[in-house]
C-alpha cells in the first residue's frame, strides 16, 4: 500500500504515471476489500469503479473541477484518494463517515447522492452555475446503466442536450444494479456494444469503392446524413446523439490506460458529452464477480476464501415472509402479480419470480412507472402487488395520489425498509411515508407488528373491504413470531389490538417497533409497578377510534410509538382526536423528530432518536 | 351538426365512410369551438386531436379496444363522440362532467388522466393485463410531445419497448405544451420531421448503383445495419427504435384520411409501435392558431371575431406578483435565476424571461428535473427560484427532500396553484404541498395572505436567516393589496400577525383564504357582537409559537383555516400544540376534507368544503 498511503490529496495522483496508476488502482482496490471484509458495505459497485475514479481525480482538477456521482454507493475509491483513507474504516458507522457523497463531509463530494438517476441534472446545476457566474469549470457525472432507467436521469439528459453546457455524463455500464438490469435502455446498450457490423460496414464501403466521383458523392451523402442524425465524426450511431450528446465508447472501464486516454481526450470538447464505459462490478475480487447481485453489499467475509461470514439468523426477515407470502397468495389467485423497481432480490420478490416468472415485472430503477404501471394492471382487472422500498417511494408520490388513490385502484404497495435503515443512512431511512400518504384520501396504511401480521394483512388486503392499500415493514428481522404454517388471518381495516392492559398511561404504537413498546410495559410493569394500556393500532388510516376513546377514557398520558416522522404521523393523528375533542390529556409522540438521521446500526439509532426500549421506558415513566 | 347529432356512440363512427369522417371532425370542432365560446375550456389542444380521436374510434373497437389520453385535455372530441355531447356543455362546471377523462364517467375513458405523462405506463398495464387474461385487445395512449419530455414517459417506453405487449404509442406532435416545447427530444423530433436527407440518400443510392453484385453487397449491408440499429423495413432512423419500439411517421395527424389508414395498418402489427403524427394546436379555428399560448385555455370568446371576452380584474393575480418581484429581486442580486418545468406563462415567469432570457431556465415538462437542476445550481453558488404549481409538485416530492432539504441547499420553491383551483378539478387541486413536506426536516415553509405578503415572503426569502424555502400560494387574483411602490419589507421566518383582537374564539388561519377568514371575523363582531382572535400565521414551518401560546390563553375555542388538506397540515400542528402541552382547548380545522375534491368555481367549492365565509362564520358561531 505503499504508493496509497502517500495520496492525501488528488493533486499528487495528477503526478502519477500510467504505470503508478494501475499500481494505485490495486492498491485501492485490495484496501476496498480489506475493508470491506470486516465493516460491510456497498464493495461490488465500488470495486468496479476504481479506475473511473483514478482517471478522474488524474486527469481533471478537483475539487474546482467537480464529479458527482449517481447513487454513490460506487464512490469507495474516490472517498478513500479524497483524504479519506483512514476514515473509511469507519465508513457507515455511527459517527462514522457516511457509505454516500456528502456535500458536508468533503469538498471533493460535489454533490450529495444515495437515491439513483440524480447526478446528470445535479452536473448540470453546477456547469451552468459556473457558465453563469463565467468560471472554466469541467463537470462530470458518473451514472450507471441501471440509474440511466429511471426518468429523472432522461429529463436531466433531456435538458442537457439543448443546454450548451460542458457536462461529461459517464455511464458506468456494468449491466447490473443489484438484480441484472432489464428494459429497452439496457438492451440497447448491449446491441450498440456487441454489434460491430456499424463500423465494419463504415470501413468496407470506402475499402470496395475505387476512388472517383460516386465515391466521392457517396462519402459526402453518408457524411451529411450522420451530420443530421448521428454524431459529428460519425463513428458510432446513437440513442444520446439523439439527445443532443456528443456520445463516445463502448471502451473498457477498467483499463486504466484507456480512462486516462479518453478523459484527456474528451476534456476540452465543449457541449455535452457522454462516454459510455465497460466495466465489471465486483471487478477484480473473484467471488464477487462470480455472484454479484450477492456481492452487492454482502457482509462481512473472509477475504481468503470469500466466504461469507455474517450470522444469518434463524427467525425470518420481513421481507421473506413478504416474498413468500406474495407466492402463496399468487398460487390461489391468478389476478395477483407482483412488481418490483429492480428490487427483485432487495424485496425477496424473487421468490415468486422463480416460481412463476410471468406473474413478475420488474420495471428497472423507476419508481414512478412501477406505480403507474400497476394502476394500468389494477384497471385491467389484475390484482397487483408493487413492492417499493420506503425512501423510494418518495419518488412515486405523484403516481400513489394521482394514478392509484384518485383513480380507486386496488394496487397494494407493500413499502419495505420503512422507518430507520442503519448504516445507509440519511438518504435511506423511511421517514415520511406514513406522513406523506395519511392526508391522502382513498387509501388504507397499515403497519404490521410482526411477521404473523404482515402475512395477514396481504392476505387481508385482497379482500373486498380494502381498496388502494398500503403497507409498511421494516428492514431487516421480525421478532420470531410463527407465520408460516398457520390459515390466514382476516383483519377488519382501522382495528387495533390490546397488547396490556392498564390506566393512568397509554401507549399507542403502531409497526414494529410495537416489540420494542411491549418490552418497555413489560419493564414498567416489573420494575416499576405501572401498568400502561398498550394497543397495537396496526392502521394509521382508518384509526381505531374506539381504542383512542378507551385509551382516552383511562389515561391522562398518551405516548404514540412510531418508526416514522413524528410529524405528521401517528402522533398528529392522535393529536387531532384529543385536540378536536378538548379531551383532557397530554400527549408525546415518539419516532423520528425533525431532523435528518444518519447512519448507525438500528439500536445506536433508535436510542439517538429516543425510542428504543430505554427511551420508550423513560417516556412512560415521565 | 347533423352527422355529430347522431353519434350517441362510437359504433355508429365505425360504419362512416371518409367523407362522412370528414364532415365529422368539421362538426365536431365547430362544436367544441361553440361550447367553449360561453363556456371556457383547454380548447388548443383538443381542436389538434380532433382527428385523432375520430379515427381512433373508427378503427379500434372501443371500449374493448382501450385508449388512454395523456394528460386528457385533448380529449373534447373524445368525450363528445362518447355519449356526452349534451353534457360537454357542462363541461368543467360543478356537479358537471370532468375536463379530464376519468373511469368513473364513462367506460370509453380508459384510464384517468391530469397529470402529463402518465399514458405510455398506464397503457401498458392495461396491455400486460388483457395479455394475462388472453384477452385480444388493443390499448393506445395518446401523448403530446410537451407530455414525452417527463420522466414518467420514458420510464414507461424503456419497459415498454422490453416487453412484448401490444401497445400503440400516439405521438401528437405539435411542438408546444402551453409555451414553445423545448429540450433535446424537441429538438429531435423537429430533425425527423424537417430533415429528408437519409431518406433521400436510400432512395439516390439504388437509383445511382447498377446493377450487380456490388450493388447486392452494398445492399445486404446496409439492410443489415438497419436491422441491427434502426426499425425493421429501414424506412426511417429513429429515437425510438432504440428503444425497442418500431416507429412510423410522421405523418399529417389533421388529416383524417392518413389517420385511418395509418390506424388501419397499425391495428394488428404486434408488439410496441410508436406513431409520429404532426399536428396543429387550434386547428381549425384561426384565432388559436395564431396565438398558441393564449388559446391554450383562451376562457370565453366570441366566435366571429376571435375576441376574448372575460373580464380583467384591475388588480393582480398573484402569479404576475410572482412574475413581477423574480424579476425586480434579479436586477439586484445576479445569483437569482428562474427555474420553470414548461410553465413560463403559466406562472408569470416570462415576465423576467423576456427581459433577462439567460437567466430563465425552461425546462419542459420534467418537475424532478426542475428541482435537483435547482439544487445543483444552489450547490453551483446560485440563488435559484424553482416554480412549480402546487399538484404538479408532488412529481418533484424525492427530489426536494432528497437533494434540496437533506443537502441544505438554498432552493427557493415557490408553489403556484396551492389549494383549491377550481374548474380543473382533483387532479389539479393542490391540496397536499403544506402536508407532504411539513414533516421534512430543514425547509420553511410560507404562504402569504395577500400580494404584498407574497413579495415580501419572496424578498425574505433571499436573506440568510432563510435556507431552503417554499412559498405557496394560490391560482387567481389576491385581495388587492397594494404591492408594487412600496419598498420590500422584511419577514422573520416563522412570525404570525396579529388581524384581529378577540377572546373564547380564535381562527389562525394560514394563507390567502385568510382574506374570507378576516370578513368572517367582521361579521361575527358586527353581526354577533363575538371578537375572534385571528392570527395570519403565514408560515406553518417554523410555528409561531408565541401566537400560539396567547391563542390558547386566551380562548376555548380554536379555529385552523387552510386551503389545503386538514390531516397534516396547520390542523394537525395546532393539534400537536394542544394535545402536546395538555391544553384545555377544543380544535375545529376548517379546510380541504379527507376526498378528492372535483371541478366548480373556487366559490363553490369553497362551501363544498365549509370554508366560504358562511362557514368559517358558523364554525365560530358554534
Amino acid at each position: 500500500m505503499a504508493l496509497l498511503e502517500s495520496i492525501d490529496d488528488p493533486a499528487r495522483i495528477r503526478t502519477l504515471d500510467e504505470e503508478q496508476l494501475a499500481q494505485l488502482c490495486a492498491e485501492v482496490r485490495a484496501y476496498i476489500i480489506s475493508c470491506c471484509a470486516e465493516n460491510p458495505g456497498h464493495i461490488g459497485a465500488s470495486l468496479g469503479a476504481v479506475e473511473i475514479a483514478v482517471a478522474i481525480h488524474h486527469v481533471f482538477h478537483t475539487p474546482e473541477d467537480k464529479v458527482v456521482w449517481d447513487v454513490g454507493h460506487q464512490a469507495y475509491a474516490h472517498k478513500i484518494l479524497t483524504g479519506r483513507r483512514d476514515a473509511f474504516k469507519q465508513n457507515r458507522k455511527y459517527h462514522g463517515i457516511s457509505g454516500f457523497p456528502r456535500m458536508d463531509e468533503s469538498p471533493y463530494d460535489a454533490f450529495g447522492t444515495g437515491h439513483s438517476s440524480t447526478s446528470i441534472s445535479a452536473a448540470l446545476g453546477l456547469a451552468v452555475a459556473a457558465q453563469q457566474e463565467g468560471k472554466k469549470e469541467h463537470v462530470i457525472a458518473v451514472i450507471g446503466d441501471g440509474a440511466m432507467s429511471g426518468g429523472l436521469a432522461f429529463e436531466g439528459l433531456n435538458n442537457a442536450g439543448s443546454l450548451n453546457a460542458d457536462i461529461l455524463v459517464i455511464l458506468n455500464d456494468n449491466q447490473i444494479s443489484i438484480d441484472k438490469n432489464i428494459g429497452a435502455l439496457h438492451n440497447y446498450l448491449l446491441k450498440v456494444t456487441t454489434d460491430r457490423r456499424y463500423n465494419r460496414l463504415k470501413k468496407s464501403i470506402w475499402d470496395r469503392l475505387g476512388a472517383g466521383r460516386f465515391r466521392e458523392w457517396l462519402q459526402k451523402q453518408v457524411k451529411n446524413t450522420k451530420r443530421s442524425l448521428t454524431r459529428a465524426d460519425g463513428e458510432t450511431l446513437s440513442l444520446f446523439d439523439s439527445l443532443g450528446f456528443r456520445y463516445f465508447g463502448p471502451v473498457d472501464g477498467n483499463d486504466i490506460g484507456t480512462m486516462t486516454y479518453m478523459l484527456t481526450r474528451l476534456k476540452d470538447i465543449p457541449g455535452p458529452k457522454l462516454l459510455h464505459v465497460l466495466t465489471t462490478k465486483g471487478k477484480g475480487y473473484a467471488p464477487a464477480e462470480e455472484d454479484q447481485t450477492v456481492w452487492h453489499a454482502p457482509g462481512t467475509f473472509d477475504v481468503e476464501t470469500g466466504r461469507r461470514t455474517g450470522k444469518k439468523r434463524d427467525i425470518a426477515k420481513f421481507q421473506e415472509v413478504f416474498g413468500t407470502t406474495l407466492l402463496d397468495l399468487a398460487r390461489t389467485d391468478s389476478r395477483i402479480v407482483g412488481i418490483t423497481p429492480a428490487m427483485a432480490s432487495g424485496c425477496s420478490m424473487n421468490i415468486l419470480q422463480k416460481e412463476m416468472p410471468g406473474r413478475v415485472f420488474d420495471v428497472g430503477i423507476a419508481e414512478q412507472h412501477a406505480v403507474t404501471f400497476s394502476a394500468g394492471l389494477a384497471a385491467g382487472g389484475m390484482l397487483p402487488f408493487c413492492n417499493i422500498y420506503s425512501s423510494f417511494s418518495q419518488r412515486a408520490y405523484d403516481s400513489i395520489i394521482h394514478d392509484v388513490a384518485l383513480q380507486k385502484l386496488k394496487v397494494i404497495l407493500c413499502f419495505d425498509r420503512g422507518g430507520l435503515v442503519g448504516e445507509d443512512g440519511a438518504t435511506h431511512h423511511g421517514a415520511f411515508d406514513m406522513t406523506a400518504y395519511r392526508p391522502v384520501p382513498n387509501l388504507t396504511i397499515a403497519a404490521p407488528l410482526n411477521e404473523a401480521q404482515l402475512r395477514d394483512l396481504m392476505y387481508s388486503a385482497t379482500q373486498p373491504a380494502y381498496g388502494a392499500t398500503i403497507i409498511r415493514y421494516p428492514r431487516g428481522y421480525g421478532n420470531g413470531t410463527p407465520w408460516r404454517d398457520r390459515p390466514f388471518m382476516y383483519i377488519e381495516p382501522g382495528t387495533a389490538v390490546k397488547l396490556h392492559e392498564g390506566k393512568d398511561v397509554a401507549l399507542l404504537s403502531i409497526g414494529a417497533v410495537g416489540t420494542m413498546g411491549a418490552e418497555a410495559v413489560e419493564r414498567a410493569s416489573r420494575e416499576h409497578g405501572i401498568e400502561v394500556l398498550h394497543y397495537d393500532m396496526r392502521f394509521l388510516k382508518p384509526l381505531d377510534l374506539a381504542a383512542l376513546e378507551d385509551a382516552c377514557a383511562k389515561a391522562r398520558h398518551i405516548i404514540t410509538l412510531e418508526d416514522g416522522a413524528c410529524t405528521g404521523g401517528l402522533y398528529s393523528a392522535v393529536a387531532e382526536y384529543i385536540a378536536g375533542h378538548g379531551l383532557p390529556c397530554t400527549l408525546t409522540g415518539l419516532g423520528i423528530p425533525d431532523r435528518f438521521i444518519e447512519q448507525g446500526t438500528p439500536a445506536e439509532l433508535y436510542a439517538d432518536c429516543g425510542y428504543d426500549v430505554k427511551g420508550i421506558l423513560s417516556a412512560i415513566l415521565k
